[in-house]
């Protein structure tokens, strides 16, 4: 199962992703969408038809992308929702489920603790997945929430696993 | 030619079509999508196929939309900034050519003063397409800036004639 992680911005887009092979989470390919200068239309038509493309080329099973809780202005928050507006659009388009994790829960996740930084994050982006070099900023935080998905996703399985057990050891 | 308004909104989407006819500006359709208590990625595929119908059913040639210079806060600025994403992203898929109007020369051009409220936008819109009801506020807004819009463009056409005009006087 292939999963597509997103990090959304109004110049630079990254996607990461990853796939679950024998229990093990592989790194299956990672990038930048960039807009470059053009008008406010092509922009957000450039991030909608790379994701799109994205999802045509490696068919992930699910999207996930990082919530925005507090953004720092308001103008950066109109930029930033303008491109995951696209980005989302893409992947409903694409009748993929979308899953939204909060910087923390993507942190605490990847890193262990919800409060470090861009290089731990890198960092630990390339362990995780046995990389030979540093992903790209961008590209590392959509690889970071994409390993926050699959933890995330795999802890629920874990979780509804015992639920099952501990119901199954009550009926006997 | 058709001219279609957007209003976009984290909750309701105002959308307004007008059309030229025989050089006066004639009221086609308004209306609202309203996205309702769903999770945030139903709520923008809402808006994005709303928005493509609307373009399926009345193949405007051009799409007109608010600019948005500051948000009241970060937070309405992301929503408001993921409803237009998806209403820009419908556009540009459907091929429309996006103009962005500023609040204040929409509301100088259905107004005729840059300060005016919305109730004087919704009695001007219902005055200039001699409408018999008021129109519900966002489609007002829609259709303000559909009328904003084409007078835009009328005003750009007869420059372009006065400009044609002058150059041909010059030529004689």
């Amino acid at each position: 199962m292939v999963i597509l992680g997103i990090d959304p911005g109004s110049r630079v887009t990254g996607y990461g992703l990853i796939a679950r092979k024998n229990g093990k989470l592989v790194y299956v390919a990672s990038g930048c969408i960039r807009v470059g200068e053009k008008a406010l239309p092509e922009r957000l038509n450039t991030i909608y038809l790379g994701v799109s493309d994205i999802i045509r080329q490696y068919s992930p099973a699910e999207f996930a992308i990082e919530q925005v809780f507090m953004a720092r202005n308001p103008d950066s928050a109109l930029k930033l929702g303008q491109a995951r507006g696209a980005a989302i659009v893409a992947a409903t388009q694409g009748e993929l489920p979308v899953s939204e994790y909060s910087a923390r829960q993507i942190k605490q996740a990847v890193v262990g603790k919800g409060g470090a930084d861009k290089t731990q994050v890198q960092h630990m982006v390339k362990h995780l997945l046995d990389l030979s070099g540093t992903p790209q900023s961008d590209a590392a935080d959509a690889l970071a929430v994409a390993l926050c998905h699959a933890n995330t996703q795999q802890s629920l399985v874990a979780m509804a696993g015992q639920a099952k057990k501990t119901v199954r050891g009550r009926l006997r």
